[in-house]
């Protein structure tokens, strides 16, 4: 890359990413790593953003996603994908919410997912909404004391 | 907006908002999206004031709630607007917590309520009530353990 | 105010508080707002400071007070001269906590009570003496799950 | 203190103190204690708050006000009070920092002043504006020098 | 606002923000307030974000805008309606901080202008380009002196 | 040491580590020290890195290990060495958590075993894998309780 | 200091401390207060440090020690002179941990006592060892859920 | 040390320092190292608290004092016994400062001396006062710029 | 990407990275936005490392560069993949600083730059080079001031 | 290393590092890298710990040394093996500050040089001394500029 003029123009042919479509099928999985007994998964997505569905204006915030596994684990490109199709899209923040815990949730089947949005504060109220799905016939209580075995005590 | 003279007007004619009477019926909701099992909404008022009712000094303080909802759900702009209504009003911090959870409950109907407030120190001492509000009928236990599912780790 | 010189006369006959003499009498009550369900009081006194009885040499600290409320509350004014009157008082830090919590627990009679005392460190060691005081009859498991609901995850 | 019932009385009838009406007749002064060279003073207002003159709704910062102080010095609980008569006021944030440098001016003559708002964001936009005041005659260089010796560093 | 089916429907009519477009020409003003001597606006866009030109995918960043006003002072409303325009706009980091200073500098003619941008890191690394704006006939060595008066010591 | 001419001389012969082939085999152990009941032991290899194995690009992160242990420990030393043979070796972040466990799960035989990796964002997503491995015959349960007895309060 | 050269010699004639013996008959206890229920003590030692056994070379960390006691508690200035005598003592992180927590349990016989080291990071690599002790007869539960009071929320 | 109740018997005919007569005499010295040249000597005083000498009630703050020395410095804990003199003393913040000022320069004949309070907020309100004294003949610019060194930067 | 099978074969033929061989003529460049003047560029590398050439072992740490351009400035995806070409190189702290800023230097042609290397610590020592590079004929001072225009104050 | 028995008789065999005698002898430098011209070194000791002289308790602290070398560098393990003779031997704050930077100064004859020690409190009261020594026939001004290039600010 050598010329900024040249990089301009490559700017206006740049691959065109859906901005404003949430859609389960961009997320890719791949199968779960065996044995999968004993195995959490968690995900931060620190650059969330989408519109608000009223103002048209954006909001920031970052997703904490924690599963166990059931068959499959998704690819975290192809999450980063997905995600950046809330960019442009108007939903308030727990419709995103509920919208990624469902579209992972029915990618994924997990034994069990937990969703956590946090969001910026907009007029000094910040919005934290969290989902939580568990597999029929799961136990939630076993999975919760699985996947909350990070308590955060560390360096 | 030009000009700051003309704004000055502007402002002397702005929308005059109760700043003296926290009313619930200032409070809109919406209905719980669903499912609505494995639902928490959290939301932090970071810029929370009131009036010591004895010194009519104010205080200042950050508000954490917390719920599961039941039928409907808390709008975000009508509670900043419902909060605002504690501006000149005054009140022991405890009271102001006290009509918070009480008002939220009375409106939502929420299957579980908790309310904390985290107010600045005065004199070196910090006050922090805490308001918990468990619906008839529901399991404290079950609702605690849905509510505190965020402990906290993370980046 | 305007002229130093007066002040520091004013200065030379100013109000006398007492500072060796923790006494619990001189704590003010109000009635525990009502419903007292769910109920959690906290508060951090942030500028505690006391004697050592070995060395006369001065401690610093911080108390953590939190209780469940029995049929009265403590005013936090009142606390604020009560905790004052430690200041040129000679006792441990173990002792200081179990005489708060001990005092605390007279005038209020309250559901639960625990107070935590984190003082600097001396020589390298940091000592935080923790005293729970729960009431007869009363159900600590049940207690501590209210006092602790508060797990410090916040923005 | 021992009715929250009397206390909300109490509450009713509470001083009541001008909160929409910054008058510098308030704000009162000390006679520079002597030496005068060589001293400065800062003072730090954590818990600032006006209205915007627009839409009425809160705004939240810090002033930050510092001086090399002429003959007189301000009283820091009638700063206070001063400062709580922006609760109501409308007034932008550069505004209210000038009107602030203006009153200290005028009731202190100063031979240097700073004052420095640091407001909360809006919109993800925050705004700090700053106001110098440079007594005629005086060396700004001089004074700066004198007035930023504290760096910051510390343990 | 009381029923999210009805808020979707909103949400799809919702006003239609221009995301792509970095104009100047919404940049609204006002009268640079008097006296403008030691008058320093410093203007925190903590939510900026745009488009890599080459391969499509999102940046985030905080730009740190501190100006000397000449004759008119930025609006911060307008200001983020013209920063919410690079959104969807493809840009390296270097040329965003270049527009923003260029069409700040064109709009308000300010003695001095100061413009940095603090990207979030990709790849591990972190760019933070930074524009400086010195008006003709000004004396650099002043301004930034004026500009650098908060050294950003405080509690 | 005394010319870095000579000690360049000395890197090239320097001594040659295995990078890219973890191997527990190099892990060393030593005698559980007695008696073993109410021992943990915690260890977080703060500087690990592997490479992606597609792209071939560095991954950063850090472990956290923590075990209670059946007859034998791992030598901290050893363990070093055994997770610098990550650094060329090309393995998604759930890959390398696993292995870790499995090794030292191989190696020691521990009663209890748990990794966490957290790894530094890519794209803005930060991903922390997690094991954990309990021995047959034991009660998860009670080793939880356990491991977790340093719940992170501290000075 | 140059009338350091009197103070040498006081110091040549300072007072001469076992650094390479650590022997719990220095531990010093006090009768422990009255009622012992509800009493947890806590104290961390900040500044501990030892040498390793294979390369001599010295190991800092911190000691967090927690009991419910026993008859008698320790007094900290002999727990302070007591961990001194680490200094020059050549022994791993865990033999650290293991001789306080056995010393302690010793001289005390405590109800429940807990040490964990938390030493900084050698090679990358940062080693936190944890010894529980309970005395027989007691619940473990019920002590650990004494001792686990102290979450860390606090301002 | 073995029995509580002794030790409050010894607490009463516990040494008995001076707590309100700041006095100057009681500052111990030793010669200024050699050279003396490119010294700068810093101490904060962590723990300082002296009274309101209109309302009696405590302040706490942290005092910055750092000198270059002249022919003496001052002994550490002379320092500290001398400012623990401060304890029970009314006087103002500004007070406090001047007087450490005055106190210390008066004693070591510095030739460069500057004392910072950092008080804490009483009402929302935190005072810094800072005195700087340079001896006669000195350069202050050059005692400033050597003072200034440290700039905090560090890991 | 589907099946992690397939992605550890497509791992064994991932892309070939030098990671042993910094050579500058991987470092790309593009013409320095106009106007130049004012414009000053900073690139943190957050995950630097390289390997000790007397010991074999790895050193982290983090390079901050700074640089005022000349005609060309470096592209940021090629700074990445230059550096990552020390990751299995030996070379000293102090060397890799020094290579990094001639090679920049050389690629080019600034007419300032600067480059600190901030690593972490190796028993207990961190290092922290810095080298700066100064073209002929330009004025050090002028420079060094542009570049330190960010002085670190921000929310 | 596989056995803890084994493990302690080695350690009886440690190497005998001397602990009580600061000898610069101990110090290896390396010819400083050419071109020397904008290069600075700075060290951080992070873990220095000595005795007190009077009372033969540790003191900690970091020391915080930088320098613009003359022809020669100090190797940093060296340097370690140097600051580990400080361990037993007794001397005060500043005497340690003085002692390293006089032997640093007598081994490398730099240019400039600094060294700063940042101690940890003793009874509330925490010392920094400070030494710098410029080489005769240098200009102190330029050099400390060069020095204090890195002003902090970063990610
Ligand atoms: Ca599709
Ligand atoms: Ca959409
Ligand atoms: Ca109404
Ligand atoms: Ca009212
Ligand atoms: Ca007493
Ligand atoms: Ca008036
Ligand atoms: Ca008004
Ligand atoms: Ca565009
Ligand atoms: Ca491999
Ligand atoms: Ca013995
Ligand atoms: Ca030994
Ligand atoms: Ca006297
Ligand atoms: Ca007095
Ligand atoms: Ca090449
Ligand atoms: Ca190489
Ligand atoms: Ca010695």
């Amino acid at each position: 890359m050598d010329d900024s003029i040249t990089l301009q123009a490559l700017g206006s042919s740049r691959q065109t990413y859906a901005y404003d479509d949430p859609d389960p099928s961009v997320l890719e999985t791949f199968p779960t790593p065996q044995p999968s007994g004993g195995l959490v998964i968690r995900l931060f997505a620190l650059e969330f953003t989408s519109l608000c569905p009223v103002t048209g204006q954006p909001d920031y915030g970052q997703l904490d996603i924690v599963y166990v596994p059931g068959p499959r684990c998704v690819e975290s490109k192809s999450l980063k994908l997905y995600l950046m199709r809330f960019r442009n899209h108007g939903a308030f923040h727990e419709a995103c919410v509920a919208q990624v815990a469902q579209d992972l949730a029915s990618v994924l089947a997990p034994r069990y997912l937990r969703v956590i949005g946090r969001f910026n504060a907009r007029g000094g109220i910040a919005i934290w909404p969290l989902r939580e799905v568990v597999a029929d016939h799961e136990d939630p209580a076993a999975l919760r004391a699985l996947v909350d075995l990070d308590n955060g005590a560390r360096p």
